[in-house]
């Protein structure tokens, strides 16, 4: 069996068989071999960001990894800003790129570059497979690092003669290797720390922001009277009606700031110390109050559900015992477009089951708070802060979930990043959703060159580099365009009419929101 | 002055002023010190590979460098695909990438990464300005390192709270490095091997396919009976009536080989030795036939116009007598779309000066060969092999050369990696013609999937991972939507018509030109 055939075989015994691609001649015994092992299901993009960004929106959904399959260095280069956003996330990814043949490597050919150089950045895990008896072995452990816990980009390099030469057979799935038992030491301070009453929260990232963990935390917050705090991006947020509502920090460290005022504890639970998205002259990086300490409940690789359970059961926390979010939707809005009103009709018919992808930047201000009493869903976020993330991460959200519905709330300028996935849902029928907040600028911009305190900041030139205006992008022709079906409503009332038809209808549409240009 | 205002202003000095820019947070300070040098153009991208494969194009044609603003890690990797072009091309480039302010790096916000290992990628020159009073000295070596020879991209790494503190002052030009002077002895090897009356030919890359350089290979290669033979992918190649015609190297190896054969002595002028594009199962990676002694007549930093001089007037080459491409355009095609009707009615209609930028792949086969004789223009082409090069390089060119029309031949695959570029073609109102060869696959891909052998290639799967067809691209819909006015012609005839008139009149235009799907 060649390498190509022995990597695909081991990849889905190894519960890897979607494939997010774009590949070039150097991965073509990878394509060849598709068609003899149907149970690998490769999905095409035009362009490697979507691929990447589809790898990370599936393995959020699916807890377990899709591969992806790169083109050389400069196809991972494509891919990185969707893969740093994955590694943020520490979501599961088989990140394959393909390289020339191993004795091809030396001739310098237009294509060569350092193909390991570009991956550390974002891996957690790499390996350069030289010898096609070592591509199953490979394999297995690529998948076994990106599952993890935590979850990574796994990297496997694949030289083209890897991939044509006899490789042997492929491999069963190996053991995971499971999280970290619970660290007494690290439960005891943590008790301790809540039993005390002094004013504390639980700042609740990775994995614990849902199931078994969320509901936990959500034990230990009521029983020691803390806040329930989140990441501000969490890679996936459980909730709605009837679950812990758990109050993200504030992108603008100021709100943040303001959030965490007064605390005398913070229990980091899978998340990393709260910091300052970017720095601004004369603030501070770090977030963390004077005279708060900070207390770590799980290392990296912890089993956050089960610490919690520990803390809450030490808090005598009763089973069942937590503040739920009460039910509840806006009513449906009337009027102009405006932010208010486009949360106000995403609240009023977000079905249940539905995936939020959320890349919506200042226009979707009001939606998290429009949507915290409707059904129970989930909401992915920009977890790496690399624009381009939400319509890939929709498209990969939706092939692991068919079942449900994804809503993708996009803003206009990070839309254009990678508007390529568009025509991947179309080519796949993916029920997905795309909102459209089409305010003509990169607002979120103008906000920050008046926050950097930029000396005669918001000149007219400076202002002309964030304003998308001219001329304006037609999202209504883009998506046609790309075989997704489109509408331009006028009005609150259109809005959300349009809303409930897109995600009545199998497939993909695109709901084209135009805002008013500033907040 | 703050850092960004000495960075703005010392660029200028240096001869560096337009920026291709997708700036973020951290750039906030370099966008708002705009306002105060309008000497410096910024021109805004919607994706980082545009900005970086505008300042391509424009580094090959304006012969300086342009410099790019872009975000990051993430930014960076997203213009990683066109920066290795640029680096295959030695384009000079200047590489701004903004950063987290120094003392904001340790806290890992979630736009972190290894920034410097991204950029080492593709960089021949690369700086992190930590420091406020480096900024001038560090852009003029920026400057200076970029122009060469040879030229490569300069990254600047910078971080936020440079830019916003007191820099100093901004500096002037530095003298250029210049030219190595000739070396004899490589000198006298080439002569003596010309001489010899064996079978020989030049192969010219680099800067060496134009100006005083390609008429003095033209010279020698007359006076020694010698091939004149091109780089596959020239970075600018001058062709047409009255230029010398220099027979580029095929993509496909066996085409290059058969270039080669029998040559016993190949002279190389700014280039590497020819290499197959990609490996293959069982055949050679380098195509210097047995038995070809292979002479570097300069190295990359030397003088290729002064060493062809010297060779020639060694040679006793007559100045002015050389073969000249005989004038000459194919009648206006009618009937059917097809690659030759195409090829025939650019051909029929490419206007003296153009700027070609062919990233046209299988569609454009025949067009080289169409427009042979048409007037004086220049050739770009896809120089590192990174797909998604043309639309941006089209971009930079016509900013470079704002009397000159630019035709920009683009294969459909390709066009979407960095469709975004009509939008900046329409915002600044650029000359550029885009020719969309659009046969609905990966064409080049099927015939690389039957050439790699692989066992069983070409089942129904593999095949669908190289068809764009389901569903079909709409590129007069996706031009219409960024602000491009677009036609689909619907024969010959009707082709031809709409070249003349896109060309004719100002402002960018793009014409969809329904190809068969198999050549």
């Amino acid at each position: 069996m060649n390498g190509a055939h022995v990597l695909i075989r081991t990849l889905v015994a190894n519960g890897v068989d979607v494939c997010f691609s774009n590949p070039g001649t150097s991965e073509m015994q990878f394509v060849a071999a598709l068609d003899d092992v149907p149970e690998m299901r490769a999905v095409l993009a035009l362009f490697e960001g979507v691929a990447t960004g589809a790898a990370d929106g599936y393995g959020r959904m699916a807890g377990r990894p899709a591969a992806t399959l790169l083109h050389l260095g400069p196809g991972l280069g494509n891919g990185i800003a969707n893969l740093h956003n994955a590694r943020r996330a520490r979501t599961p990814v088989v990140n394959v790129v393909g390289d020339h043949a191993t004795y091809h490597r030396p001739f310098d050919a237009p294509l060569t570059s350092d193909i390991e150089a570009l991956a550390r950045n974002v891996s957690g895990w790499i390996r350069d497979t030289t010898r096609p008896g070592d591509v199953a072995r490979d394999a297995v452990e690529a998948v076994r690092a990106a599952v993890g816990p935590p979850g990574c980009v796994a990297t496997m390099i694949l030289p083209a003669d890897v991939t044509w030469e006899e490789a042997g057979e492929p491999l069963g799935p190996a053991a995971p290797a499971g999280a970290r038992g619970v660290d007494d030491a690290a439960l005891e301070t943590v008790v301790k720390a809540l039993r005390g009453g002094e004013p504390a929260a639980l700042l609740l990232g990775g994995r614990a922001t849902r199931g078994r963990a969320l509901v936990a935390a959500a034990r230990v917050a009521r029983a020691a009277g803390a806040k329930l705090l989140g990441e501000v991006f969490p890679a996936r947020l459980e909730r709605g009606a009837g679950l812990p509502p758990v109050e993200r920090l504030g992108y603008f460290a100021e709100f943040a700031t303001a959030q965490l005022e007064g605390l005398r504890h913070l229990v980091l639970v899978d998340a990393p110390p709260p910091v300052s998205f970017f720095a601004y002259p004369g603030r501070p990086s770090g977030l963390v109050p004077p005279g708060c300490e900070v207390h770590a409940l799980v290392p990296p690789d912890g089993d956050a559900a089960l610490a919690l359970e520990h803390v809450a059961d030490a808090l005598g926390a009763p089973p069942g015992e937590y503040v739920r979010q009460p039910a509840g939707r806006p009513a449906r809005p009337t009027g102009g477009l405006t932010a208010q009103s486009l949360a106000d009709a995403v609240g009023a018919v977000l079905p249940e089951g539905a995936i939020v992808v959320d890349e919506a930047q200042t226009g979707g201000l009001f939606v998290p708070g429009a949507t915290a009493g409707a059904p129970p869903h989930d909401w992915l976020t920009l977890t790496g802060g690399a624009i381009g993330q939400g319509l890939p991460v929709a498209t990969g959200a939706a092939i692991a979930c068919p079942d449900r519905k994804v809503l993708c709330l996009e803003a206009d300028g990070s839309a254009m990043y990678t508007l390529q996935a568009l025509w991947t849902q179309a080519r796949e029928g993916l029920d997905v959703t795309t909102v459209l907040l089409d305010n003509r600028s990169y607002a979120i911009l103008e906000i920050e060159l008046a926050r950097v305190g930029a000396a005669g900041g918001g000149g007219p030139r400076a202002r002309s580099l964030l304003e998308l205006d001219d001329p304006e992008l037609d999202f209504v022709a883009l998506a046609r365009g790309m075989g997704v079906g489109a509408t331009r409503p006028a009005d609150a009332q259109e809005l959300t009419v349009a809303l409930e038809r897109a995600l009545a209808e199998p497939g993909p549409h695109l709901v084209d929101v135009r805002l008013p240009a500033r907040l």
